[in-house]
């Protein structure tokens, strides 16, 4: 049935797994499967093959991706445990992981299961809105956490550096305190402005030109992700918001200071460089040499057999 | 010298004021002038009429536009005085009106002067930025003040309408509190985003992507020109910040609510019609109802003879 072609499953055909259905197509024997049936059809559509229950996606697939919404994220994690084959692996999508590893423990499958988030998304969502380029040079996060099999690890990260992903190791915890600042602080923020801006009344509204347009974009979200993904990572979200606050809180007595330190953080982070280095693939400690490129903001762009080809903002 | 065409004078010809000028260039018989003499070999060379000193440039104008940074605007706005015609009017492109109304009503100018702010811009800067097209479709505001000559911000207008923006009418003071909540926040906001992402570290920058993208876009912005746009408009800035981090404390305890409300507010604003209407140009009561329709986020979109053809994101 599949040829010489690694089969993968994905549970769930909105944005972020139809997206990654489309891209990985090209390469895999991919199954696809979503509990509605009308984004099933539409993914036929596509030319995807889909299947009408969960267990068939997943009997025969060597890794597993589940891309369902974040509060749905570990009951289908168990769902798909039930039909998994032995040596498969269970990944993820979702935008905070902490909450869902321990669901995920609580259910005895943490070897089972490799955590992982691709920093990529539009306003937009479901089928209709992917696009197999979604996630051409974007960072994805893959966990390796102490219960993690380095082997299923690097099954996972193979994929998605084959789709042209830059592979971003770390642990659960880190992950999560660092999308709170990068990517739900933007959320809180992009709401607080757009609100402020609203009460103000449609002089201020008309006023309102590219610098507004551009701070607000993301609230044009359908509020049900950015609200689960700041209620799933409290603490992280309240040191991040508290952070801001107290940088505006200063903005007050001096603007240009902040403005200043904003201007220097933004200008490096647009001039970033990507310096090649490599990892040697039986290395002893790669476990730990992987959790220190991603701390220090690097990537794995290409997995061989002996040797792992990695960039990082500065010399590894 | 000037055939049919009126004549319309250009102090400074950065960004905005070259923007200007190659845009009236078209249909006005434009004079350039910058303090800085490779600013004017720039604009000569893109083909503009641009004289050595500020007199030259004024003497003979019925409209001198002052595009200078914001702090060398009252002075700038005096030196032109000093040569402009009896009959001419001289009008700004400075980001905050209250500071500098008092300046130029303390040097005996108020009724020669009519504030004016383009909500349009781009990170970059200089001439070499400039683009014809920058105002097409831009709001524009026109302060309308108790000693604002209503025949010669009709004259400002006309000219500004002519080149397709759209004119808001505005006092100094509410043009102040709007874009405090829409241009200056949005600055400072996009600088706390920066700012504490950087201070997150390596990790954290990798992950970032399009919200954090979008979120800090004019955080590249060179300091000067936002923090002088803070500074000139504190009262207004502290409480646009004030509010924005009341909004943010709240969402400590509760996210759910102000994503909901930022992200009706957006979509509000996205969705905002323009609703066509006019004002006899006769009305004696003009002035009154220009104001009404910049309160109710309307704007002047043409000028004839007998009517003016105004438009509102509701029925006016």
């Amino acid at each position: 049935m599949t040829g010489t072609r690694e089969r993968v499953a994905v549970v769930g055909l909105g944005l972020i797994g139809g997206s990654l259905s489309r891209r990985l197509a090209a390469s895999h024997d991919v199954i696809g499967y979503d509990t509605d049936s009308s984004t099933r059809d539409l993914a036929r559509t596509a030319g995807l093959t889909v299947v009408d229950d969960l267990p068939a996606a997943v009997h025969e697939a060597s890794i597993v991706f589940v891309a369902v919404a974040l509060p749905a994220l570990s009951t289908v994690v168990g769902q798909v445990a039930l039909s998994l084959p032995e040596d498969a692996v269970v990944t993820d999508v979702g935008s905070v992981k902490s909450p869902l590893y321990a669901a995920v423990r609580a259910q005895g499958l943490g070897t089972r299961f490799v955590g992982g988030h691709p920093m990529a998304g539009v306003e937009r969502s479901g089928f209709s809105a992917s696009d197999p380029d979604l996630y051409d040079g974007a960072a994805w996060v893959l966990c390796l956490e102490a219960d993690t099999v380095l082997a299923s690890w690097l099954q996972v990260a193979g994929v998605l550096t084959g789709m042209g992903v830059r592979v971003v190791p770390s642990t659960a915890a880190e992950h999560d305190a660092a999308v709170a600042r990068v990517s739900h602080l933007p959320h809180l923020l992009a709401a607080a402005l757009a609100a402020t801006a609203a009460d103000a009344g449609p002089l201020a509204l008309t006023l309102a030109a590219g610098s507004f347009r551009d701070g607000t974009r993301v609230a044009s979200t359908a509020p049900a992700l950015p609200t689960s993904m700041c209620r799933s990572n409290p603490e992280a979200v309240d040191a991040a918001l508290g952070e801001a606050m107290a940088r505006l809180q200063a903005a007050q007595a001096d603007p240009g200071s902040l403005i200043a330190a904003g201007h220097q953080a933004r200008v490096a982070w647009e001039n970033r460089q990507a310096v090649p280095s490599y990892l040697p693939a039986g290395d002893a400690m790669l476990r730990d040499r992987l959790l220190e490129l991603g701390r220090r903001g690097g990537w794995i762009a290409r997995i061989g057999s002996d040797v792992l080809s990695v960039a990082a903002p500065e010399p590894v």
